[in-house]
């Protein structure tokens, strides 16, 4: 609405708008700025906003002014709800989104919200990609995120340039929303149950006063290793809980999955057990910390030192 | 006994036992062989001392006769009742075993079995290395095991030339017994989780309809793979489940960490819920088959087909 440095006689197919500029979002709004696309952002911080401005992109007030004439908008938000405030809340996107427009949906969600919010937005025309996201904001600022989507092939196409703008790797995984989220959940499961399996090993090992760097030389080389435990756990080498990544995203993603599982009568205890031991992490007041920070929990129960603590 | 095809006169730093001639005893008998190592093998199995001995070893009918003269004893065997019955039982090999020669201990066992063991054979005057390794019987083969080694400094120069001969990443883990099988089992808990992680994960995926290869193919490139993800869930997509590795391994190896967890007070969530799953899958007629069974056990519970089921 204020600045404008960005093309607005662009085309729609070369005009965007990022909906959360946060460290994802911000990254991905500069991809698409790189790639030659009017970008339209919106946050309800002034700061990120004058950020993105300064980069080069135009500052919105709403998702609806976002949107506008904009033939790809994107929402980097936190959850379902807040996607769903995005598109059909007070001032949303659907409102001012043109037939042919697509939606990119980004947030990790379950499979049977997403159906929902694409069929109510494409019964008003527009398009909607259900494309869960993989990658950290390095990646985001790079333009190689990895994307997990699914949609119409008219959803795809009138995405295409700006998902070709943000991603290294796209994949293509079925033709309706609800299939990139169900993937995305999966691997969720995964990442969550790796995490806390990580960080019980870790406190174990160190309740057998072993040497964890050790530890993690020895795993890291052997059939014990996993992503997240080669990721994680020099986190706890180190002592450092700074969030990278914060327990509450697996509070919130592993609590989709445990949903997703009992409303199909199937059991997951793994996850079950790896929910339990975030939501203790949670409880114990780290909900903001590192992820990595279970293994402070199972220390703290076993009264065990780990590497930083001040006692 | 019978026959003998190596070099009877080697120096005791050059002969070696081999007990238990199983797939990876055979294939590090092998090793030693090739090394120049004057080698006895005894094995319950007629046939693989048969087969020892056309590679150019020396059968022996007893763990105490295999043991006469040699500098250097390593026992293949599946647990820690077995070793101790190698060491200490009827024919046992702690009867022959010179002062300054080495018994090296491949079974995966609880830390405080390996320092029990260790200490009755160094008071006899043996050393003992406490060495459990991974990798399959390809590796064994070709010389290119890992090994999990504690134990003196003494127990490892008497050890080093076969260790050379069969391993190609040694881990020299601390120098008293009972610190490598505490890393080795540090590496079967999470193994164990993982295994039993992938497995619900990939019927968790059926039950929500996904093309399972495409789950393999987004998995292995993100946040939630883990080694064993990407060992395993091959078996499960070709429907194979004879046995790489058998679900009996878990029950034990995951059965030892519980029991190594409760006497020291240690709560391991994750490491429960996994054992109960190879329980499970041990119940349901599975124990003999590969470890990926577990994910059948999932899908057998939710009436899901998986790869291969004949139904």
């Amino acid at each position: 609405m204020t600045a404008d440095n960005s093309n607005s006689d662009a085309s729609p197919a070369m005009k965007a708008a990022v909906i959360g500029l946060g460290s994802m979002g911000f990254g991905m709004a500069r991809s698409l700025l790189r790639a030659g696309f009017s970008v339209a952002g919106v946050d309800v911080s002034a700061d990120a906003v004058a950020r993105f401005v300064a980069s080069g992109g135009r500052a919105a007030t709403t998702p609806a002014d976002a949107a506008e004439g904009a033939g790809t908008v994107i929402a980097v938000v936190v959850n379902a709800a807040q996607t769903e405030a995005v598109l059909f809340g007070e001032n949303g996107c659907a409102a001012t989104m043109q037939p042919g427009s697509v939606f990119v949906s980004s947030a990790t969600m379950a499979p049977d919200v997403a159906r929902r919010l694409a069929a109510r937005l494409e019964a008003m025309g527009p398009h909607y990609l259900d494309a869960p996201m993989s990658g950290g904001a390095a990646r985001a600022e790079e333009g190689k995120l990895t994307m997990l989507a699914s949609g119409s092939a008219a959803a795809f196409e009138a995405a295409r340039p700006a998902l070709a703008a943000m991603t290294a790797t796209l994949y293509e995984l079925g033709d309706e929303p609800g299939q990139g989220a169900a993937f995305k959940m999966v691997n969720q499961l995964l990442a969550g149950v790796h995490i806390a399996a990580a960080s019980e090993a870790m406190a174990f090992a160190a309740r057998q006063n072993l040497d964890l760097q050790k530890v993690y030389d020895v795993i890291t080389a052997s059939a014990g290793n996993s992503w997240m435990f080669e990721n994680r756990m020099p986190h706890v080498l180190a002592g450092d809980y700074s969030p990278k990544s914060s327990v509450s995203i697996f509070t919130k993603d592993l609590g989709i999955v445990l949903d997703m599982a009992r409303s199909a009568n199937f059991p997951v205890p793994l996850a079950s057990s790896a929910l339990q031991m975030f939501l203790m992490t949670a409880a114990a007041g780290m909900a903001g910390d590192d992820d990595s920070s279970v293994a402070r929990v199972y220390a703290q129960l076993a009264r065990l030192k780990l590497p930083g603590d001040v006692v």
